[in-house]
């Protein structure tokens, strides 16, 4: 008879390892109703010895016991970070397992790597987990799109910065009080900048854009911005407007090239991620033949994660349980290149400071008029003589070239009293 | 070597079709290059002869060739109905093919049996294009959250008449000025009432509570009501409160009992389903991992349905050239029962057309609280003591059977001069 059974071992017995353990073993019954194969969690490694406790004759005594063990199919790296993430992957891979990861910091910098040796050793590499915790947005471009030239991802990926976004809007408070109701919670860690700063968003919209474009690109060849600079007085004009800020990553293709970005921007308020609250996540992806699509769930958390790896464990067993391997390539459609961000075009919404007197305006049109810049609306919100007033600008499409140039200069008139917030601004998705 | 080719033959060039093919073919070198499989259309049948000359080489004198085809691995049906569609699945189903297939209505009556040969054949069925067009909803029911008890299914199902009721929201139109334009742009049929009496969303919601619950019923025992009897002035009021009228197919698990369920729902203006516009879809799960999710995208049109034919298509493809057969059954995951519809609790809209003179709101709100049923809110809209005038009425939940009754003896009453419109109301969703 056919082997109709999968053996894990799991290394990394955090928050998601521990929901993926309890959940996997509480539905092996259902699951082998479902695709008639069992699947045993064999052994489990953690660092903090009082973790793997509890699960007693399964606990191994390294990760390296894991990695070696000829009796098991598929390792479950759940520990994140990139060096030992890296090295157990790695070493788990060439011993011919398939390997599970929902850790975005490590593909973002070594997918490459790692989906080649796969390929070499016939394995297979499920990170369904890495992007948007339960939304199935990977299995989705890999393979629900397979069919689809995909042009455009826009993702609300970070749970901790959309909850403080949230929190800032509803409650009408400054980026700092927000990041303090987030420790509270639990939503930011003590050193939460590797969220506020946008690098986790710009580890997960890297691996999005390889899967729809087969091309990995560095963080560091991309443009990553965080919310970090953006005051409620910018949300409150934004909701004036009718706008929402969110952070977003964004991935753009057109023809051979590419643009990847991360940065806040104003999303008209009827636009679904708009609505997309807390720490929830949302994705939008458009192909060529999908056209417009969504998706919205829960991005964090160790259920809405684990039930994701789940997901990948029960793919590749199906797999593993079949005799031949079937290759999966990220392949790029054609020889694609990443647009320079300078070169990048988009709307602007720009919150100058700026003495109350005649003739401002003239000065600051007259700059961006001179880059190429074409207003769309301006509103100054007070006027007072005696003092510096906010004057918001809605702007057509332009070059950030431009802009950046446009603002520098703006900056150095001595009628600007502040440095002027710029905000990107995304509309004509839905 | 291993067969790493797989042979497709097509029954049904109307727009899926076309689309199917034409779009198959220009991606066939990226499909080999992601999966290592070459996919090729082997032959191509439409009673409608005109339809498939343009194959040339590949049409088929019948569809009878194409499942009678030794070389054929994968029947691809997209001809609709139920009757020649079941011959031409089954048929091919037995001589070892696999099938995919659009028809929501065939699953719906023949889901069991179909599901049943198939897996006594070895061989695979895949039906994504079934439900809501290009959204992957099917694949992610049966693989992303194959870990999740699913507990609730919420989907705008039907382009046709959400198409309707955009229009009458936004253009202030009445229904059947609704039904002229959707006709007019091709979005309902010359006999509409498939769509606008809510049986398509009845096929699909009854396929996803059976992927989700592992139970088939049958349209017949679920409660089906379409968008007929929506009012322009009902659409108006709900949005005065702060909802969209939109028609859902519901299905809800609790325990062991289900309620699947077809009719318009106020939902509020504020939820991600309200913003689903035109002839998108969209389908709201949740589940005891996941938590809440949400999935949008375009619900007809050849490109979207063929977009999901093709990855199934590709999906199962990968299966035929591993050796070993992987089993996909759907499980309930207890002994699951269909709850009596009289016995559903929902919160209601209603609107009584009553007679403006002191004590008619004593008279209703009497026999309300004598059925159990609790008032939230009520608003008279007008004062015309010559005339009947609208009342509306918000309620707290009650049943199905307790509303039936109260609005059948308030009715009766004198200062009633109109059937009181009855319409249900879904919160607590996000």
């Amino acid at each position: 008879m056919d082997k109709k059974s999968v053996n894990i071992g799991v290394i990394g017995c955090g928050t998601v390892g521990l929901s993926f353990i309890k959940n996997l073993i509480s539905k092996k019954k259902i699951i082998k109703e479902k695709t008639g194969i069992e699947i045993n969690i064999l052994k489990v490694f953690d660092k903090v010895k009082s973790k793997i406790n509890p699960f007693k004759n399964l606990s191994a005594l390294s990760a390296e016991e894991i990695i070696k063990d000829k009796n098991i199919d598929i390792v479950v790296e759940l520990i994140g970070g990139t060096d030992f993430a890296y090295e157990f992957c790695m070493k788990a891979i060439e011993n011919g397992k398939s390997v599970v990861t929902a850790n975005k910091a490590l593909l973002s910098k070594y997918g490459i790597d790692l989906f080649k040796k796969a390929k070499e050793k016939n394995v297979y590499l499920g990170f369904e987990a890495s992007v948007a915790g339960a939304i199935p947005i990977i299995k989705s471009l890999k393979e629900s799109f397979v069919g689809n030239k995909i042009t455009k991802i826009l993702g609300i990926l970070n749970g901790t910065t959309n909850y403080i976004l949230s929190e800032m809007y509803y409650k009408e408070i400054d980026f700092e009080k927000g990041i303090e109701a987030a420790k509270k919670l639990g939503y930011a860690e003590a050193n939460p900048s590797l969220d506020i700063k946008g690098y986790d968003t710009a580890h997960k919209i890297l691996i999005l854009s390889y899967i729809s474009s087969g091309k990995l690109f560095s963080i560091d060849d991309i443009y990553v911005e965080g919310i970090d600079r953006i005051k409620i007085i910018d949300v409150k004009f934004a909701s004036e407007f009718g706008y929402r800020i969110k952070l977003l990553g964004i991935c753009k293709k057109e023809k051979n090239q590419i643009e990847i970005r991360v940065h806040p921007v104003l999303l008209p308020k009827t636009h679904l991620l708009s609505l997309v609250e807390g720490v929830n996540n949302a994705v939008y992806v458009e192909g060529d033949l999908i056209g417009k699509s969504l998706f919205y769930g829960e991005g964090a958390g160790g259920n809405a994660a684990g039930s994701s790896v789940i997901s990948d464990v029960v793919d590749i067993s199906k797999k593993i349980v079949s005799k031949n391997f079937v290759e999966e390539n990220f392949v790029p459609d054609e020889n694609i290149f990443l647009k320079p961000f300078d070169e990048i075009e988009t709307k602007y919404y720009f919150r100058f400071t700026a003495i109350d007197k005649p003739g401002v305006l003239a000065k600051i049109s007259k700059i961006l008029g001179d880059n190429s810049i074409s207003i769309l609306s301006v509103i100054q919100k007070q006027d007072n003589p005696k003092k510096a007033v906010p004057i918001i600008m809605l702007t057509h499409k332009a070059k950030e070239k431009n802009v950046k140039k446009a603002i520098k200069e703006i900056d150095k008139l001595d009628v600007i009293k502040n440095s002027t917030i710029t905000i990107r601004l995304e509309e004509e998705l839905m």
